[in-house]
């Protein structure tokens, strides 16, 4: 029996860019002691404080169909930490609530692209991006970026829009390369986005860890909150990773169609889990800083430890959980340098290859393992890079 | 901005037929006390020991990604439940885990339709079928069931297939008819399946609510487990609605690439309402069987009310929780006796109409309050359409 050919080529005609995640999985599982460096998946759990409010919650007995957009209380929540954040006027009409980040990934562009429209994404680009727009029967269209701009899009990278363009997909802070788009970089996404008519898709899940500099929600900018729907999440900002709790803001009409969408799609999102955001949003910053601070003291503990070596430079980490280090000088591409790391020294960092063409030639490192080992493997990969550029 | 035509179309271009849903709840809000017999959902809420279950996985750390197909506990529980009760061999690669039944229609639907292909499925209907075919760019196209043939399509209802169609979609037991399919219905479905080649998508949430014969599933029919996507769901089963929980059984193959989908639409389901899902599942019959008892209550007490006068006449509820009366003695449409109904004794049941052209003349009764209570309103409901009969 045939299936649908959107669902046939999804992941492309390639490769999905993970093979070194799935070997040093397997390498776990034989016993091998890897150090993972590959996931954004935080090395604590949700707090208990968020499972016990989950928890009377569930008891409390909002165990029945929660409300398709969304709890009020979750909504007005996230409405009201986005009016004081961007100072852009938020309204529970605003918000629909998705499991996920993802999920609001897939609606915003399934509610902006036909099939065959053609859906823009900055490269390199987290690793669902064009499986996301071929799963809406878009067509995926690269902005490749590239190292000596930062991996921030230009606007002469962002002059050349094909025709039949419907969206722009960004994300800033970014994945992978732990950049955050500068004012003018977002000024030049804003032009470009009014001048071709597109939506803006943006990705912000990773908003609340920025080590240099601001976040800036492009919403903010003129004649954008019309055009630009945010995709916010739980997941990096409070560890919630598993608990499947995101958000799409966007104009009133839109969100009612999404809120439609989400009827056909999701049927809405555990009313337990969105008491527990809830919960969780309304600790406080002290919280969502806890969170954040090991990504930020593990990001000055690589840059102490790469000042002391000129073979492997990173590109500025300004914000999330990654570093993204270049490796050229070993004469290697990410994806041999990956797999030589993870076969000689068992430590398993991403190629930049996997996340598309534009950080060929470099690794992504997740933060993501404690202070002390997450030194030591980063020490080891520089003397690894050291050997190998001789 | 313009948004894209699929969501700007998902509810058709008339009203999405739960008006006096919406009428009811208002009233309900203003403090009027209405009987709501509306929706499918149980007066009670999910079982403490399940969330009991749920807290210790959750604070066992169970917080972070989960594996995108399923945890392999859930998926293998799963798997061995259907392969008992089938008789068809099911292992964890035949099964998703979706977060709801919805998305696993919607997700199965995506994964056999085109943009343009024509989606077939029976009317009446759940009221998300078409807008869910819209949501996946297929054209929707009712079979339309009749009174006269107890709402089971014949091998004459099937006989029509047009040009271009490429799946089937059937429910049963049945929202809302409450008709349990009987083994020649099933059988013609499953030849007017495998003459045209069609994928056939069996929703089966109400699995364990059977007043009457026995549930029949057709994946075990000859020729089509290769050919059949079985939708399942903890909602009704198990009285988990608000977990959204639910999975998709079909050949390895095509959950091959629905695992690809749901990585790029949801990304997996929260580990710890898996394993409580899981625990619920190995709790065995007797939970099912306590879920289901209030309804097979009710429906036998229905049964001897309506014994007792000759104006509204059952469907032969055989399964899952709603009452379907056929109520064209009183001259009136399903939406004229319903309006009346709420507006004069303040009891609320969905009109036939809500549910497509086929049950016209019927309103249905959700059997989700309790006996005293549903009993009164079922007497109301019974004396007010005499009274309107005259």
């Amino acid at each position: 029996m045939t299936l649908s050919r959107r669902i046939s080529h999804l992941t492309g005609d390639g490769s999905d860019g993970w093979d070194l995640f799935y070997r040093a999985r397997r390498m776990v599982a034989a016993g091998v002691p890897v150090v993972e460096l590959t996931i954004g998946e935080h090395d604590i759990r949700t707090d208990p404080e968020i499972l016990s409010a989950m928890d009377r919650a569930a008891r409390g007995g909002h165990t029945g169909y929660a409300m398709v957009p969304g709890t009020g209380g979750l909504r007005d929540t996230i409405a009201a930490r986005i009016t004081e954040r961007t100072g852009v006027a938020t309204t529970r009409d605003n918000i629909l609530i998705t499991p996920g980040g993802q999920s609001a990934l897939f609606s915003a562009h399934h509610a902006v692209c036909d099939e065959g429209d053609v859906a823009l994404y900055c490269d390199p680009y987290y690793a669902t991006y064009p499986g996301t727009l071929r799963a809406v029967g878009a067509v995926p269209r690269a902005i490749v970026t590239r190292p000596e701009t930062g991996f921030q899009p230009t606007a002469a990278d962002l002059g050349q829009i094909p025709q039949g363009a419907r969206s722009l997909l960004i994300n800033t802070p970014n994945n992978p390369s732990g950049v955050v788009y500068s004012k003018q970089t977002l000024e030049a996404v804003a032009a470009c986005c009014r001048d071709h008519d597109l939506w803006l898709i943006s990705d912000e899940v990773y908003d609340t860890q920025v080590w240099d500099g601001a976040h800036l929600s492009p919403r903010t900018l003129p004649g954008m909150a019309e055009r630009t729907l945010v995709i916010g999440s739980m997941s990096k900002s409070h560890a919630m990773t598993g608990s499947r709790v995101g958000w799409i803001a966007g104009p009133e009409a839109a969100i009612a169609r999404l809120i439609e969408l989400a009827t056909h799609t999701t049927y809405g999102v555990p009313g337990y889990i969105q008491d527990a955001a809830e919960f969780a949003l309304n600790a406080g910053p002290a919280l969502e800083d806890r969170v954040a601070a090991p990504f930020k003291r593990r990001r000055d503990l690589a840059l102490k430890l790469l000042a002391g070596q000129d073979v492997v430079h990173p590109v500025p980490p300004s914000g999330a959980m990654y570093l993204m280090l270049d490796i050229r000088a070993t004469g290697l591409s990410g994806t041999a340098f990956a797999d030589a790391l993870l076969t000689d020294r068992n430590i398993a960092v991403m190629p930049g290859e996997s996340f598309g063409t534009a950080a060929a030639g470099h690794v992504r490192v997740a933060m993501t393992v404690d202070d002390d080992l997450f030194a030591t493997a980063l020490k080891t990969l520089l003397e690894f890079a050291k050997e190998r550029s001789i």
